[in-house]
């Protein structure tokens, strides 16, 4: 099983710094925490695509290259690429350069985004929503297997004979897709024969196994062998030295960033019982010491019928850089080895 | 004046690795180059960008975004970024972005390139060549110098009150205008009151008076300062311990690109006595002694009224790394000195 980590490259906004400068330290510290997962003997950082004042990330494969430049080993992915608002011919040469920059650590996680901001920003219609990710992803898919493409569809100018560079060094870049709660995202991936990222971000991780079998059973249909059928998990997650320094050193940060997007999207407040439930056996914050949440990724890998990689978003919350390498260290040294042992 | 390199990220062709791993090395070699000339002095690097198999540069943000995550001074820019078949909010995103990991080395050179590839690839019709440079530099620009933008053109979705993230570093990013011999495009620079950077690959530097002399007019009338007209200079260029050395190193690599080149552009084949007569005192071709470059930019500069800014393209010419890697050295140690004591 694979470990890594997903940021979405929060901007700063609680200190004395102008803003400016603010966001170009939290640039650096991001880059930092990169070079430090790397050290550490992660396998995987992915970052996230937003379009909005709170997040840097608006140019994932931007930051993921700067990343590959100071990096040897670890792999780098989006997390999700907003793949629906994108071109993909731009898409697959911005992965294609940072697959030639990081000598073919690079790999996509297409999604539909959970934020609606670049519909609008990039002159789409949410009518179209799914349209728009199955014709793209399908464009994407082209390009990724053909140096030489003929295509046309409804949402971009047709490619007659056209070839697109540079060429990446893996002979197939992985495209994963990322899916969120969604029956007929679970079906398409295994139709396709993609690797599945599933973002639980709440509830409980073993209410996924519905989807999950959707998924095998779609990809046994289509005639994919099972071991291309790969089911990846991004989760909330943050490790401590111990349980309770976990959790009690997420919850603040946790509380007011989802309090804030509840606000938009009509969830009520965070309270910490229900907080406190999430971080529990079978809820999906895998926030805790090193044991206990390598305890939680085997019995929700095995509540999923075998998981290949899970990431933790651990940077939303606000902690200090000190406090995010120390669980990155952790995650490396001590939670790595007891989930390989198993 | 500013000393630089510019690049088109050439990839490998002649040597016996497998296709991708040559192309990964050529991105590890020119990230050294550019590592060597922040360290030599240098002031500035740029990338191109092209969309054919001869380059590696059709994603060129991604490469400076992976220079600036190793260099600590000197700026990095396009060279140029061919605006007029890209998204200005995805060009933006990208730079702003490069200048959040750079800490405020970021420039753009916008210009519509001199192949005319990326036209159909990205949908865009040559017979509007001249309306999409006009009107992307124009969104471009609006962006640059509003975080909240409503805005409505021919070519691109229009935005309603819509924000861009996220913001770079520096309060204005520099945007620069970069052209060959349209008199319209130097007339456009100047009324803008934007900095010229100006390609001079061949012939004689100081013909392009008139056309700098179209820009002064243009930017005086429009009544920019003075000192916001500065005017760059990109041309061909390689420095050696003599003037011997560098002309017979640079020319089987340039008679070979550019007679390829001119085979798709009807131009006659180079040859010796042409290059020769380029790399005399008036030619374009900034190739020597550090001595002798050094007075030929002065001498350029003072043909031209006043230079800010040259940039060598030195790698075209297939030479090898440890070759480059002298020139730069050539040019931080030497010729930066002569022009800065002059």
């Amino acid at each position: 099983m694979e470990i890594g980590i997903d940021s979405f490259a929060a901007a700063m906004f609680n200190d004395t710094e102008d803003k400016a400068t603010r966001n170009a330290n939290a640039i650096a510290q991001l880059l930092e925490r990169i070079e430090y997962a790397d050290q550490a003997g992660l396998d995987v950082f992915g970052i996230g695509e937003h379009h909005r004042k709170e997040f840097l990330d608006s140019a994932p494969t931007m930051i993921l290259a700067a990343a590959a430049a100071r990096t040897k080993r670890i792999r780098l992915t989006s997390a999700v690429t907003v793949i629906s608002a994108a071109d993909p011919v731009r898409v697959f040469q911005n992965f294609a350069t940072l697959d030639l920059i990081s000598n073919g650590r690079a790999e996509i996680v297409a999604g539909r985004g959970s934020f609606i901001e670049a519909y609008p920003l990039f002159g789409y219609k949410l009518e179209d929503y799914d349209a728009l990710f199955a014709e793209k992803l399908n464009l994407l898919l082209t390009i990724r297997d053909n140096e030489v493409v003929t295509w046309s569809g409804r949402f971009r100018a047709p490619l007659r004979n056209q070839a697109i560079y540079p060429r990446p060094v893996q002979p197939s870049m992985p495209v994963w897709l990322g899916v969120g709660g969604t029956p007929q995202s679970f079906v398409r991936a295994g139709t396709l024969g993609l690797p599945l990222m599933v973002a639980i971000i709440g509830g409980e991780t073993h209410r996924f196994r519905p989807l999950i079998d959707l998924y095998r059973e779609a990809g046994a249909k289509a005639g994919h062998a099972p071991d291309r059928l790969k089911v990846g998990l991004h989760s909330i997650g943050y490790v401590g030295n111990t349980t309770r320094e976990a959790t009690n050193d997420f919850y603040p940060g946790y509380a007011e960033v989802f309090t804030k997007i509840g606000r938009e999207r009509g969830w009520p407040p965070v309270t910490r019982t229900q907080y406190d439930a999430q971080t529990g056996p079978t809820g999906a914050l895998l926030i805790g010491s090193p044991q206990e949440v390598a305890e939680k990724i085997l019995r929700h890998s095995e509540a999923l019928g075998g998981v290949s990689r899970v990431t933790f978003q651990m940077d939303q919350a606000a902690l200090p850089q000190e406090k995010l390498l120390k669980s990155i260290e952790l995650i490396g040294n001590q939670l790595i080895p007891l989930i390989r042992q198993h």
